[in-house]
């Protein structure tokens, strides 16, 4: 694809390292760009750069913030001592809109990956076990996908948590709600069996 | 959604701004983007802000440009007198990776649909019976979409030039290379029975 000017091939090919986003996609976005005003397209070039230059990650929970302390970690009203742990801050966004949780959070900022080149040094693992220290904090809930990768981050964790009287816990895992038992891989149905709940839990 | 700082919400909703980007996808995006280096986000932005602000529309062909007359215009090696009118600079680009086409090109900028209000006037109509005019064209071949609008434009231009002794033609429509008969909708295979050619100009 042979573009007519070097102004319009380097816009698109800035949109193309996008991920999931190809030349022709590209193409398509700057072209869309091009009708609209020249201020327009300013703003936005800017606050795309804006927001990478000025934005700050929470110095307690890591969470994207604007301040130095998140929102989240800044409420009063929810429990401080009840920290759910992810992976990024996208889980952090899942969860908040269940309106499910009131606690805090803390953001590994990824799992446990020996294959990918990630051990537990490039993630807020140490922050983690001495804020659980400092901030007496009495129960941990995983919020981790549930896969191999989750399941060691979970167990590493777990491990250095020994010497403290914090609780820890993971979010259910089973058949997901509107899923058909015929379809389930075994992994899942063979857990979820050994994880019977009584129906007085259940139905609560 | 409920995103954690004002910077983000105003980034993901930039993006979400372009055509087929959602709020989900849009998220995904900015959140790569803030796992670049500073420098390469600020990149990002002056690109796409540069490429809106800087870049020309050829004054012969209303094709993109990075001069006041495109490359194709000023290119003495294509045929001039040739002259193939287009909906948009998409079209152009699909045309030229063909490599099959030697002329020069005239960029509608939309094509006739008055449901969508949009009349010839909005159209570079007048440039482009002005320019056969003047450069005394000896061919127009019309490559737009086969639609109603695409019939309506050709017919509407077509009566502008009734007074000039340019030739007139379109791209061959019919059944598409690949394509299964018994999938084609009738009015393609009714023009392509219609259109038949002589199979020694078939497989020239």
């Amino acid at each position: 694809m042979q573009l007519p000017s070097s102004l319009l091939e380097n816009a698109v090919a800035q949109f193309a390292k996008l991920p999931g986003i190809g030349k022709k996609t590209a193409l398509r976005l700057v072209l869309h760009l091009l009708k609209q005003e020249v201020n327009d397209v300013q703003h936005f070039g800017e606050t795309i750069a804006r927001m990478r230059r000025d934005i700050k990650f929470c110095q307690r929970c890591h969470n994207i913030s604007d301040g130095d302390i998140c929102s989240i970690c800044a409420n009063s009203m929810r429990n401080q001592k009840l920290i759910c742990v992810v992976e990024n801050i996208r889980d952090v966004i899942a969860i908040e809109s269940t309106q499910q949780f009131n606690g805090a959070y803390h953001v590994l900022g990824g799992i446990i990956s020996p294959l990918d080149g990630i051990g537990p040094d490039q993630l807020s693992i140490e922050s983690l076990v001495s804020r659980i220290e400092k901030e007496e904090t009495e129960e941990l809930v995983f919020a981790l996908n549930p896969n191999i990768q989750g399941d060691t981050t979970i167990y590493y964790i777990q491990k250095k948590l020994a010497h403290l009287p914090c609780r820890v816990t993971t979010i259910a895992r089973g058949i997901a709600f509107g899923g058909e038992l015929e379809y389930a891989d075994e992994m899942t149905l063979a857990r979820s069996i050994a994880n019977r709940l009584p129906v007085q839990q259940y139905v609560k």
